[in-house]
């Protein structure tokens, strides 16, 4: 049975997942990049970026989890580039590359239809305009059995917790302070919809969580 | 120079101080007794209750500073108890018994004036209906050079950190979902009022943050 789950999704003490006012130059809105400090170093990460080297322990072992059989991604808008409203024209292509790190299908939640993109190394942009169950039966059947990963942002997460759609789902505290931008949880009662925190590791550079749907 | 401090304020993952519904047999709200998992077999809160034994290491050195100069401490109503509105009688006296374990004044915020209580072991609660402020400055006057204490709760809290009065706030998260409550974080841009995280030490039972008002 495919699941679907949620890996490295990483929060700030106050609960945004991202800064305010992504841009371009700041895909994670201003402030928002030091929450992966946690990330950056270990080995998984600098593996995604052709990196040798690289810490191991608990960080990495979190880390390194998202690749393991995943058969297809999911995210929002906001996480595959900065450009809003209608899409201009064709030019923007993710923030990773022309090798992306998902090799796999990729179904972008968006409300304005946009070609699908074949990028190198396996990865291929979807766009789907017909919201968030729309998406997860696509990806779900592209899986071909295997998980499908819901990537973010914030938003998209929402939208699926509150649908109860998400199995699992890892998260990253960073100790540190954005004080406005993308609130992960606020509003969303996870208790009543089922959910439990099942895994409380702690690292000096985080506290990583899992919260778990009971069935 | 008096400092204004906060210790032992745990939140849920999802950013709850206290479970919704406070009543007299729950004083956290629903769930909240959870919270302070990672507080109770401490050898701090076991001497609270009068007991010998309990926990040492990183966790109770967190839980003791609580005790260290402190000359008085500030919280509001319902960390009080659980009477709304006005008083109707003087029989309320805390939830802390006949000697609780503040020893010095308290002053309790509150919209409806309250007769000064004084308890065994040194705790007179005093009665404020002037505000935060009114309150601060009664407590920094009682505490004869010691600092003052806030004690909570969350809307407590989120008056004093908006008004930039809070110099240093250690927050305890505890790993579990409350879902709804009170929530101490949200709306509050602790960022844009000059707080920043300057310790966090996470142990197997929650992760220790103390937040640091910058001057």
């Amino acid at each position: 049975m495919s699941r679907v789950r949620v890996h490295n999704f990483t929060i700030s003490l106050d609960g945004y997942g991202a800064g305010p006012r992504q841009t371009r130059e700041t895909p994670l809105g201003v402030g928002g990049e030091s929450l992966h400090n946690w990330f950056i170093p270990t080995r998984t990460f600098q593996r995604i970026n052709g990196n040798a080297g690289g810490t191991t322990g608990v960080d990495d072992d979190f880390a390194g989890r998202y690749l393991e059989g995943v058969g297809a991604y999911i995210m929002g808008r906001n996480m595959f580039g900065p450009v809003r409203g209608p899409w201009p024209d064709d030019s923007w292509r993710g923030w990773w590359g022309k090798n992306p790190p998902y090799h796999v299908p990729v179904f972008v939640l968006t409300h304005h239809a946009h070609p699908t993109i074949e990028m190198e190394g396996g990865t291929v942009f979807h766009f789907v305009t017909g919201g968030i169950r729309e998406a997860l039966e696509r990806a779900t059947a592209a899986a071909e059995g295997k998980d499908v990963q819901i990537g973010g942002g914030a938003a998209t997460l929402r939208q699926y917790l509150e649908a109860r759609l998400i199995d699992e789902m890892h998260v990253a505290i960073s100790p540190m302070l954005l004080g406005s931008g993308e609130h992960l949880l606020y509003g969303l009662d996870l208790k009543a919809l089922g959910y439990e925190c099942t895994t409380h590791v702690p690292t000096a550079a985080a506290t990583h969580v899992v919260l778990t749907r009971r069935q």
